[in-house]
């Protein structure tokens, strides 16, 4: 667990937890250590109470439940069942912005695993030997053709990315840039190849990064770290007959990638904002030139809900070895590297990094 | 016409032209005053051509055709006929932009009268006694239930307001916030009215415009230089259930409108830009709050095609005693005091002036 | 009640009831007689069982509640409050259709009062002195410019036509016929005119439905037992400039307005199918001419949800005295005269029938 | 060329014709045998004036060229340069359906190249060693990567199931239902299986087109010949977790084959209209359960424009390899055996046939 903003990361006990009617018990087999938890781990995060344990995403075997348990769906559920669930639950379905709005990403009685949930709310994370899934939480069984590993590689990343790939639009044809190589940027990259893109271009850093963004599927990477700004405009133009990206999905947390993005979309393009998840500043954009003369259709995209959840495992189902999903996993650590772990994602030093609490 | 950037504002003589086939001749009864040509008469435009005719918004008689002239649907057109014609033309319907992404105003053929023409390329601006009809220019003719007096008053701030309730996807029951109480913006609240919308609040200055913002149909007006932005965001929250505007529609020209509006809007809500015609610099906005976080759509909106023109007058033809749209016409003015209305309207001592060239 | 299909509709009294916890009592002013009904006493509902209690749309005040009881966005409520609720409930936000499709209407869990009740789940009907609100039926205070009577003029139509009007995506200056002069049709066209329709065409019978169209929002009407069909196309032609609507809505149950309403439609438009509420036969269309060719839009609307029983009530709140919405009710009639009203309404001797339970 | 409606077909000399200013020869070097031309030689299409030559998409070398000829953009164009055209041309850009409606396909002014022009028009149909390419038809180079065959195996299929797709606002994880394994049927499977369905389930018959399906990107296929109706749906049922497709693409021209479709899709899905090109009569649909009840979306999707065959293009020079584009030709034909390519059309012998007017 995380202690306190500015850490430290470590190991706590825990009593075995009684189930209340409808919960769950989780063995996990894999948590991931994601951007986010890094966010915690200084403190970026407004809704997160400490000392709390991170790990929004898992998946592991059902150990044991109390009464009627069933998955997301009315599906029944035994003991041993390969599973994972949305980490976001008590979406209210009773508020204005749930029920007259649609918009239930923005529901306030959202409370998410691993992030909103302190040590004292229970083994709410993933970053533990097991889970405690309260009554409501939305459980998924993984199809067979789908590995804890696929799933774990997929982690976050790619629902969020699935809800950026919605919100594009993304068409047949279309030709897409993404901007960042973090797992979300990689997600999006293999999900606009898998839509049918023309060309895909990532943008990102280091090149480690955009070697996966390559095996799932880029045609075209662009190092930040080599290229000046203004080539990067250049090599978009070349790659888009001129024209520049007919969708880009922003996926870098950087607030300067913002008005770069714009310029790489072409006039009447669509630029989807989804990684922006902290607030990391303001950044100057030029309201005629960016966005009123461009004819741009600028989209910030917050969260996820079930559907992005289960229809991103469908994708994994259906496209299960192209592409190469699993490639974005650099290491598996135990659950006494915890730390290290969140070191190596802070530093760049691996793409994705998962642990295995009951290693 | 205008010298040249900076002026002056003088009177010229020039011959009859002669009319090429398939050109006409307009004896011009009115003519806009727009912030357009307060910015040509600063030289804030680009492609704007020194010396030049100002006016691309016109109405007045057929005094003489060559050969066959039609209206833009192919109907009739006869001498004395009461007419006005889309100002952009030569769209060319055989490029990428027209062609392919179907965003044809921003096809970079596209000329506009009064604006990208130089007294050198003829009588192609409005501040004129005759404008010289290219062949191919869009006419249309006055249903009899529009006056030229209630043409005028929607000028070019009509179709393009129209564009950017379209592009706001402006439905019954929305709640929408205008920005800027300049022609487009009073537009925009009278169409907002039309469409159903619960609430229309105008947020602008002076008062004079917002008491003709309530005459179009506004249910309430916040007068910027009176009230602080923070009272202004309350004002709104207020006035809506405190979600905020489902649709804002920016139309103001200041870059700083344009983190405020978001702030405006609702989460998950519409954000359109329209009134950033020239560039007026930038502005900071932070992508984590006002886009990503918001879920916000915020759309570019440029220019208007035939659709946009065609559509306002049958708005005009349709609404025409309510909303009060001639409330916007402060006064007529001469040929001879055209330097002094553009004086008035960029010292905003009006709300609307129109030329008559004629009188 | 009505006993059974075929009927007789009896009054029987029932013990007072006892309410669980979160629910409520609701003391019934008005109930609606609406087409759905003459559909229950003629057994052509397959989910409804017999005997039951009509009435989904009803308007009265809380008369007790069993702990902590509120509104549907979770305002308080109190003794004696003017309150309305959603007929529909019990919709499950855990199945495919609610969480994956978001085709909530389609949902296999929702129950409807006065519908799919029998009279042995209580009280679960509106044609009663006092109904059984359920904990978690979604309950909506009426706004105080919300009168009951003006509610009840809306009814279930007012939300139906919402959804209708909304699906068919009406903007301002379209053409928009409606067939059907039932209380959808009346209300289509009253919320046509609001959101800026260019001209509402009503088509249907008889006469006196159409005088009320006319005070709702019609600018034309046609009267289909004095029209042949070839002459109803060609005055909706001749009233649209030769095209067509640019939307047409079907709200007559008849399958042979189908084909009619695809060709009152003009090629590219849409045609909203939201009156075939029950299974009244089949009709042949030509998949060429009506659909492929025409290159037309063609959209069911099943149902309504929370959002669009929320709006329809603020779109009463705003636009309270025009349209003159009780133009709409012919007559008011206490619940031993309910067989008689559903006599009135389906001899069409009434356009909409109110019982007031209590009177 | 075809006589009259119902044959012969006969070969004709025309003597080489004159190019009017910006008009350009093409040496022919693949024309298509369409389906279209099996219902010119019945006489099935009105606008078809006889004798006429039939042929209306096709890929050739520049011959000759009459002054300055461009490609579509505006790219110069050389003598012995490969291109193609598309068929429909003059399309006004002047009427309402163009410039309102933005209907272009349903333009009154279009004509089609080997459809809608006779013999006395000059060599205006692809069925004949050179055509004449008439100012202002719009030529497209081929990209290097996209050879004549591969061309012609899309033929005016691939632009057609392109416009479909878009229509059916396919998407990614969507299950698509193809009726119809001709040519636009065949098309759309590829284009679905690119545009990343779950899984494309392809309906039709001979088992020879369906194995074509399978190598274009079927998931699974149905024999039409060997499976009830009632199997079909039954097995779409089981192939789509019981829902249905999420989009069907109808590519059948039999009428019998929509309410069918209805069944195969699911409440909330969406139905595509493209087969029903020519005029086969009637079909009985419920209103209640196939449109209403269902909540369905039905779009017929009339016509291409030049987006769709240029993006189709693009496509072909994208996913070159992959799917296998070829495999719907069964055989290339010399101009001699144009009537026996016809009738093997007819009869179902080939999947495609291939005119070489200059073998």
């Amino acid at each position: 667990m995380i202690e306190a903003p500015g850490g430290p990361v470590r190991i706590r006990e825990f009593p075995e937890p009684e189930l209340e009617p409808g919960a769950a018990l989780l063995r996990t087999q894999y948590t991931e250590v994601c951007g986010t938890d890094v966010h915690l781990l200084h403190g970026r995060l407004d809704a997160a109470p400490y000392p709390l344990i991170p790990g929004h995403i898992n998946v592991g075997t059902i150990e044991a439940t109390a009464g009627d348990v069933t998955d997301a769906l009315g599906g029944p559920l035994s003991e041993g069942d390969l599973v994972t669930f949305l980490d976001v639950h008590e979406t209210c379905n009773a508020c204005w912005q749930c029920l007259v709005a649609k918009s239930t990403t923005r529901c306030p009685s959202r409370r998410v695993y691993g992030i909103t949930y302190g040590v004292e709310d229970g083994l709410l994370g993933g970053w533990s030997e097991r889970i405690y899934l309260k009554p409501g939480v939305r459980i998924v069984r993984l199809p067979e053709s789908v590995t804890a590993e696929r799933f774990i590689a997929g982690g976050c990343a790619l629902p969020t990315a699935l809800h950026a790939i919605q919100r594009g639009d993304v068409r047949l044809g279309d030709n897409v840039v993404v901007q960042g190589s973090g797992p979300v940027g990689l997600m999006a990259t293999a999900l606009a190849r898998l839509a049918g893109a023309n060309r895909v271009i990532l943008v990102g850093a280091p090149q480690r990064r955009l070697e996966v963004g390559e095996r799932l599927g880029a045609d075209a990477t662009i190092d930040i770290t080599a290229t000046p700004i203004e080539e990067r405009r250049e090599r978009v133009l070349e790659l888009t007959s001129g024209h520049g990206a007919d969708v880009t999905i922003e996926a870098t947390g950087a607030p300067e990638a913002v008005p770069e993005g714009m310029h790489l979309t072409r006039d009447g393009g669509v630029y989807v904002v989804v990684g922006q998840y902290t607030d990391a500043g303001e950044v100057a954009v030029s309201p005629h030139h960016d966005i009123n003369r461009k004819h741009l259709d600028v989209r910030g995209c917050w969260g996820i809900d079930f559907s992005h959840f289960y229809r991103s495992i469908e994708v994994l189902a259906r496209h299960g070895d192209t592409p190469e999903w699993e490639s974005v996993i650099s290491g598996f650590y135990p659950l006494d590297d915890a730390a290290q772990a969140l070191a190596d994602v802070e530093n760049l030093r691996v793409v994705k990094a998962v642990l295995k609490p009951n290693a």
